[in-house]
């Protein structure tokens, strides 16, 4: 990832980890093939940012730590093996930047990092609520890993917000649970025209100084712009604003960050995965520790 | 279509019928796959509109018609079974929502339809006029249909708008002639940048309460959003602007919809014939007799 | 290109020359097949411009010169190569619109145009800076040719606009340079959610009467829009921004442009090639000597 | 399926089912939408078999009984729907023809056989043994069906014959176990350059009269031929040799078929569906009932 | 085409003709760009033949005389266009080898010769007879041209020669009208493992000295081959039988020849139209007054 | 590659290659992704070959060494930096198994190789001769390699075996200087239809008990087979002679081997990597001290 070396520092700032599960996906699989691709797709990725000056790489240390080996066959052996491989294998002062992978793979992983840090506030970017209550009967998939995160306590739903919701949905009520609960859900048609500097201006105000997690489906922007996806919703967000609210968190307290949901099969541009890849690079500019030269780099949307 | 069952009741209140014609394309063929590809990304949509509310399917009967029988070899013979289909075959209360094929089937559609319900006020998506006199001789073609169509008093031109036409022209006289007969012309330069729900209030004061056809030309959007199209034009609509354009479309007294010139084979993604599942669906959700939640569901563009 | 005849005419105002080079490429190759496949999807073009009413072939004689002699193996052969080319085979009365190949062809180009105009004033539209010192050791490459270009006095940098600049960098200072010698840096945050109309105006005036030539490396818009190219960077100009930038070049003195950077095997769609056609025919329109009918063909934008 | 119409008579001959599994691959994953993409292409295939005068529609009375609806999220869950689906859904005289899917689905499909007709003869067509013991632990996937069809008495090892393996294994043993209980193995390396018709008639004297089953995995054939599947395999068997086995099969009391690990995504021409939709035909063609027009129909090969 | 100057001499030996129609398709479309991508991919071809030492271009005068006009509107119309094309355009000592295109062409080119020299030989590759009376009505399709061929003299019967034929027909009797006059129908069974030089001597003896057509439907070969095509039929000829087949015509008196159904957009990889250029060549390496450097060039196969 | 690990033992056997240049090629390029893409698909690999039962990794230590730093804008710097790598990085005693890369590689690999061995016999699969004596007047290109390399004495012609040359030429003398020389070249005509076991035991002979090498340009096989390559030609080898033509290398003193030309982007499928995997892998099972479990592992074809 990012021409970082094989080797490891064994107790790093800032750790990627692949999460090659697709299993959890209802619809288009293939997102088992996005850790490849995005590392793949990285090599284009210079080490400073130029629109902020971010420097990640003088200012943290950085590794790849590979994949988390998958059970392909068994959804909850799956889930098991990434939770316990964020629990013991990445030290508790790393901050993991995840690849995944369907969308599962972020409750596991909030289940490693509420153990050490509580509960989380969560900027969540995506076209799909993930709140059911079940898919075919199944209680964690990539369609209600967040119902489960907020019922075990994993993520606070008052220092939550969701981004970029959309389309057909299984009743009229999809998005009200989690409203119930103190979440902020802005929908799409709020974000269509504009920039959303202002809006993350409150979401940074909303979460305040906890310790919070950024989970960015990748399917959250337009499928013009990430065509490698497996549930892509028409009329989404722009590759603009998903750069503005990565930048935008700059500020949090970010434990951990993931880009998911990306297939590469249904993008033989390869330029999803390329996509991916620099979300990733922007949330690790955004992380805690990393300097910017200005108060301000959202841009002018942002002025 | 949609999941829904193949036993279609008699007398629906809206069906859903194929048009797999593409030989009155002068460009890119490969639309007469439109209906197939469109009903098989179609499984993806969910039976609610999340930002509005509506259920067609609880507040209409929808059934899925099947195809038109098309003769490849003659584009004449084609048109005759259109019309033919669309005024023998279905019920003259039942609102047709047709799959392209290329535009050439709306003039066919139209004639059934004015038949029944007299000339039509016209909603035009698209990145062409469509007026051309003839195209290699030919009187009927996806170049010409709308000029027979208003030359047959089909369409009234004085309830007529198109929005979204642009790029190079035989002439740079093209948009005049429609425009002399009272039509609103509305190029892709005036909707650049912007939201079309004011636009869209204008339109539907121009339209009034008389019947109105709503044709979406895949085309009238950007390449970027709908590559999969046989005669792309650089820098058009946005996916949201289309969703804008349909939403802001309620309220009209529809008799019939179509999205036209899907041509799966330009788009390995699959995504176009994604785009324009949503987009048949968007119509389904304006049409008389559908409830939404609220007085302006086009989003914070509308406001 | 566009239909026009094999045989050219002697002295045309306006020539087309396809420079098939893409070894001086750092990351994944293939421009050298732009000009083939651009010439191929231009056939799609008609001969006026419908918002503007330019007719450019009225006004002008314009010739296809076909392609440039590549040395497939050797950089600074083929770099001499197409300076000769356009210094011996082009007469000077001739404007040159050219159709990459990768960006290192343009320093060749303006090594005859400055010949025989002196420095030239630059639009230059891109992702990137291309102002590297070196790039693995060269001198002249895709990533270095404007630097060149500086340092030999064939371009003014106080009569250069760059817009477009995203990204990751090599170091935090890239864009420096050229900035203290006086070129005006619009990088891509600032063009996010605009109309470039009113940039476009400020750039004329930088401009003014001398000579200038057009630059549009093709990944200065965003990948959605354009994903055949070889750097792709993400969160760049849409393609309705790359036709104001062209459309306001209008007034300039322009001595020549190109569109560079198209590897039309990174998109099946075959729709980079096309964008790219009509931005060379957008190009043609704005060229002295071809009338407009209206002061402010930009749209609702420049408004 | 071949234009078959929607309404199944109630107690047809044959029957083809969908069976949109995936969740046991490996390696890509794609096959649940194999079912889909096969019926598509079907509409290519018209009623008589030329080389064999088969005419199966007119011998046989032939239906589609639509997708065993699958659990995307659980493979035992849906190991258990599809058999309880060949238990309860089909009649007890129909002939079930299978569109995979990946190859898991034969152990349910076999389970819900041999309940009705005791342990089948197989013919095997595959590039892998499927007789691991377990994958990643798991006791049923698509690399370990058949050691567990044999464990459980579906399937009579003695009447087995395996053509087409090849490759790397996990060990030099991989296909020791089944050979020892009496099958025929045949690896690709045996049937390289000749026509397979003399081994058919082998095969048909080894399984005899009783019940037989005929597993065609569609990565038996050579990556050339059938490019979209999960996990291909160099120096396979060519699509002519794959129309050798199933044309020899005719003579056997074949009581069921399939044609598995179909995988569109990977086959942009559509080709590797098609190919499918094709196997499937013949194997109708030499079903119990269906005449043919000479003793040796397979060609100048099998002379 | 083969990198010859757009000048055409005035009365060359051997002419290029496209003619991209393609709505005599009934199933994928797309052969209208068979012409344009096989003229860009033949720019691999060299001037000497290899394996014969065919010197086409010393030998004989060779031209590009472009594309026939088509109306991609009316069939007919478009078949009139090239039926006057053949007969006015090209001097009468010019042997036309033309690029197709649907099937359909071979009609009104063989109207066009047979008005010269009388009724023709054919050496007909194909997977299908083409040989209906008609499709969907009409009469002059690309699946009934042969049939009118023969009916209006322009076919010699008894001096008919169809390779390749193999798949589902229509009716069991659909290879037995053509065979009935006299016809030698060779189906692809009867080509599977073997050379074919064997066969090109029974046919070279069955034409004799009179005036010979060869016709080369892409699709005759396997689609592992010829993905790019518009009806393709697995377990075809292999490429290199199609070579033998060409190369085995040596000696025929060819007043004409042609490739057709070639579909690009099927075949991303622009094999196909490669695979064309080269079968183009290969014709032409056989034509009357090309020398070959030994009497039996067929290689191993035809010793 | 073949999932090694990443850090690789000082003294490996064998070490594996990424040579990813591709600025020696004339037509496509995009092989400098081919170690890239190669790598990935190789972990589908498993540790044994099933027809013979060699088992490289436990028989040899191998290595994966990362790929040779290529400039890719100077072919003459990269040709340098190549040969230094392997003449500086790499054991004596280890045996290179390099991944293309253009075919222009071999000839530095060879001047290493030669300074440790003295001139190699040649094992060389290809379509094309690649004894150009220049191209567009360079010396050492991807067509020219192997004349400097018979001129620099670093191969035996004597000693070398040219398999599946075909196509067009530039003169019909190509295959002429290196027969001259001595040098066994077996045009694909030779190899139709028949297993080439018999060929490769005269090649055993031929090159006796002396440092031998084998250079494998992936587009010697068919493009049926493989398509992504930059140079295809067709009428080629079948894969299963590919394998049939390294399986025939066992028993030769292999002191380096190659797989060259693989592009991915010419093949949507990830088939052509996955074969150059595979043919790495079996280059990789018969290199001196991997065992083998009988005389006659070439299948049937060899008996």
């Amino acid at each position: 990832m990012m021409r970082l070396p094989p080797d490891a520092p064994p107790e790093p700032d800032v750790a990627f980890i692949g999460v090659p599960l697709d299993i959890g996906t209802s619809n288009r699989p293939g997102a088992r093939f996005g850790p490849r691709d995005v590392r793949a797709q990285s090599c284009l990725l210079r080490p400073y940012q130029m629109a902020t000056g971010a420097a990640p790489f003088d200012d943290l240390v950085v590794a790849d730590l590979g994949d988390v080996p998958i059970n392909t066959f068994s959804l909850t052996a799956s889930i098991d093996a990434i939770r316990d491989f964020y629990a013991d294998r990445i030290p508790a002062a790393t901050i993991p930047l995840s690849i995944g992978g369907d969308h599962t793979i972020t409750y596991p992983i909030l289940q490693a990092l509420a153990a050490r840090h509580g509960p989380v506030g969560l900027v969540h970017v995506d076209a799909h609520a993930d709140v059911n209550d079940t898919m075919f009967g199944e209680r964690v998939t990539h369609g209600t890993w967040l119902r489960r995160a907020i019922e075990e306590d994993l993520v606070d739903p008052a220092r939550t917000v969701q981004i970029g919701l959309r389309g057909s949905g299984y009743s009229a009520q999809d998005f009200d649970w989690i409203a119930g609960l103190g979440a902020l859900v802005v929908p799409a048609e709020e974000c269509w025209h504009v920039s959303l500097a202002p809006l993350m201006a409150s979401v940074r105000e909303r979460l305040g100084p906890g310790p919070a997690y950024l989970s960015f489906d990748i399917d959250g922007l337009d499928p013009s712009v990430a065509p490698g996806t497996g549930t892509p919703e028409i009329a989404g967000l722009t590759g603009i604003q998903g750069v503005e609210i990565i930048r935008g968190c700059r500020g949090l307290d970010l434990v951990g960050a993931d880009v998911v949901e990306v297939a590469p099969a249904y993008d033989p541009s390869g330029n999803t995965s390329l996509l991916a890849a620099n979300l990733l690079f922007e949330q690790l500019c955004v992380l805690p520790g990393v300097a910017a030269d200005g108060p301000d780099p959202g841009g002018r949307g942002s002025a």
